[in-house]
């Protein structure tokens, strides 16, 4: 892809959305954004630990900045992503382990962690690196719970209806690493977070769980959530929460760094776009709902820039991120984003100016090969003359057999970062 | 309702919310709209025809303005409307039929407007009101249809899962007064319709089927959509419409003058902010989509003005219209806007600074007694005082129950005008 905006890219939508899409990667690159949050070398020894889908890249980022300016020599750690995604370091292990569900992978590598901020004097520095995905990489069970026993109660909770905010105050009490416990482990040392963010309201409390972060809930409350759901425990987990043994840090010291967040990357889009003619509007970076449906409301708002010039008159660039979901009822394939971009081309109904591209940022869409796709206004009209009804497309959740057909995929490979789902809709007049 | 905006008011967000609606729903009322956009009286006769759910509150407001201007000697006419929906009129006869199936008063309503256009000559008038649901209250099958054949298509088209503009190209070349009929069989009189539209984009083909406006869809094309859904037709009507001589009229006399949109009652509500501190930003007036979805997406959005100041900073006002749906697995209570509200209150957890309230301008949100509802950032807190589960009422569709139990529901009874959905995002800060 090119990385410079020319007059010849803004006359090609699809370029001009290829080039916004990696302006966003780009900039929630852990070689870029890592650096320049790091903190100065101690006088003492560094451990760097961390977790989630960029863990690696992150170790990486932090190891050539320490080439660089101190040396490797008193630098080491440990750190976790999914399988597959391990990059090669000089220093800091790079393990590996299963997402989205924790497996003995999970716990042996917060015990590595665990064991690794282990009596260090406050001479020393532990840079925690946390992205997503990390609360699945590192699990450690809490005293007389077993693995299975979290899975279960995880799997519990996820039926029960419970909010995400009620299911981590219950992991966070189930937990002997998360909602503060690293931190709390990790003192005397000094302790620095580097946070990537792909959450909605970026709380640094819900990144990987807040394993450095302060727990403002309760072992009561963890109780009280267990129990309204009807969610069994083992007596002795049980005792432990009732009796407030289990009680999460209230305070822990160490300084939080949110070095990634997904409106970052949505503002660099944004900025992407000076000098092109097309205006910004970033409509929100932690949009949420049914892909299909967010599509809808998506062509809605792009049919009133086109009709009335708002909420901003043409030419113009909507963004937003956030994460989309996708009910299964059909048996094709595709993420997200694939889903969302037929629903919007069905929505669309072959609008005139208008394009858009969907993406995940981490590169993958889903578990397939790309990491999103392209409509333009003859998208309908291409896949009627190859006889691709796209409405069965869509009802057998199969976006990127439809899209691998007309050619419009975007293929980047896995971004070694991640700041959730990233959709630009381009409106040309 | 007050009509003032004053201090008090804009600091009682609820007040404010319920005063845009007004405003929304005033802006479209046939007795400010119609006057402005009615022809001069001819030298001969004055015939007033329409239908649709304000078709009795036009017929009045043109009664009015004649009685003040012309005088009624040389005005007669007759429209249809929804059972219960009729007001007292002079000269305009006022019948009711079915909405949404078409009934039997439904084709004694057609006969009798294309009856009242007969033998008019050139220096007769004929004033034709259109206004959303006139599809159903007017029906008059082709020859060689009966109404139930004409149902049963229908039926199977919305089956089918062809597309809305498929279905009205079936529709008009299934009918002896849509899809321009109407006109022609008023020629040689001067033919001016005035059309309040419910329907995104504002075509006048779309609203009542478009009886006074050209078609250009072919009985070819007709044909065709059917065999394609595999939808059988009666031989007679077959023969006719390979024949061509079914054929909709491809130019009509007449002008068109679209007197009410959602957009111009949306510009009304954002108007009406002027003075309060509070800025308008119109999302959309043709937001389609799932309504739980819809309000997932509004709450992103509406958290992105309080973290970011973007796609508009507060104190703001989204503004949006449209016809969400709501596909019914429970067995509550409430139409779209409830269940929009709820959705939202539930997305919105809480958050402070957001009001919001929903509601369908014609005053009934499906089929209860009540236009919409209100949210307040309370409202779950609220709920969890009464012992109500949100997420239950959502799961049974019973938003109505919801709101009535915390006494939030907004009542007006119905409004004798149609703009669609309403709905507005109050944030404070």
């Amino acid at each position: 892809m090119s990385s410079e905006i020319d007059s010849k890219m803004t006359q090609n939508p699809q370029q001009l959305l290829k080039t916004l899409f990696t302006a966003a990667v780009d900039s929630a690159q852990p070689k870029l954004c890592v650096p320049m949050n790091l903190p100065d070398a101690p006088r003492g020894r560094t451990v760097v630990v961390g977790c989630g889908k960029a863990a690696a890249a992150m170790a990486v980022a932090v190891e050539d900045h320490w080439i660089a300016n101190h040396g490797l020599d008193r630098l080491s750690g440990v750190v976790v992503t999914r399988y597959g995604q391990s990059l090669p370091t000089r220093v800091i292990k790079v393990m590996e382990s299963f997402h989205p569900v924790p497996d003995h992978a999970s716990v042996a590598a917060a015990e590595a962690i665990l064991a690794a901020v282990k009596g260090l004097t406050a001479d020393d520095l532990v840079i925690m690196l946390a992205s997503g995905g990390g609360s699945a990489l590192m699990a450690l069970p809490a005293d007389g719970l077993s693995l299975d026993d979290k899975q279960r109660i995880n799997r519990e909770l996820l039926k029960s209806g419970a909010t995400i905010h009620d299911m981590n105050i219950v992991r966070k009490h189930l937990s002997r690493i998360k909602g503060g416990w690293l931190a709390a482990a990790a003192a005397p040392a000094r302790l620095v977070s580097l946070l990537m963010s792909d959450v909605p309201g970026d709380d640094p409390s819900i990144i990987a769980s807040g394993p450095t972060v302060a727990d403002p809930s309760t072992c009561a409350m963890a109780l009280a959530i267990l129990d309204r759901h009807g969610i069994a425990i083992p007596p002795a987990v049980r005792q432990r929460l009732e009796s407030g043994a289990a009680e999460t840090p209230k305070r822990v010291a160490g300084e939080l760094r949110m070095i990634v967040t997904p409106q970052k990357a949505l503002t660099a889009a944004a900025e992407r776009l000076a000098g092109t003619g097309f205006k910004p509007l970033i409509l929100g970076s932690s949009i949420e709902g049914e892909a299909r449906e967010v599509a809808i409301m998506h062509a809605g708002i792009a049919r009133q820039v086109i009709q009335f010039g708002q909420p901003i008159a043409g030419p113009a660039v909507l963004l937003s991120g956030g994460e989309t979901t996708v009910t299964v009822r059909g048996k094709g394939r595709g993420g997200r984003n694939c889903e969302f971009l037929l629903a919007l081309a069905i929505a669309l109904d072959g609008q005139a100016g208008v394009y858009a591209m969907a993406g995940d940022t981490d590169g993958i869409d889903g578990t397939e090969d790309n990491a999103g796709a392209i409509i333009t206004p003859d998208t309908l009209a291409r896949a009627a003359a190859m006889g691709l009804n796209p409405k069965d497309y869509l009802a057998n959740n199969d976006g990127y057999s439809f899209f691998a057909a007309l050619g419009d995929l975007v293929v980047t490979g896995p971004t070694q970062t991640n700041v959730n789902d990233f959709r630009a809709i381009l409106i040309t007049n």
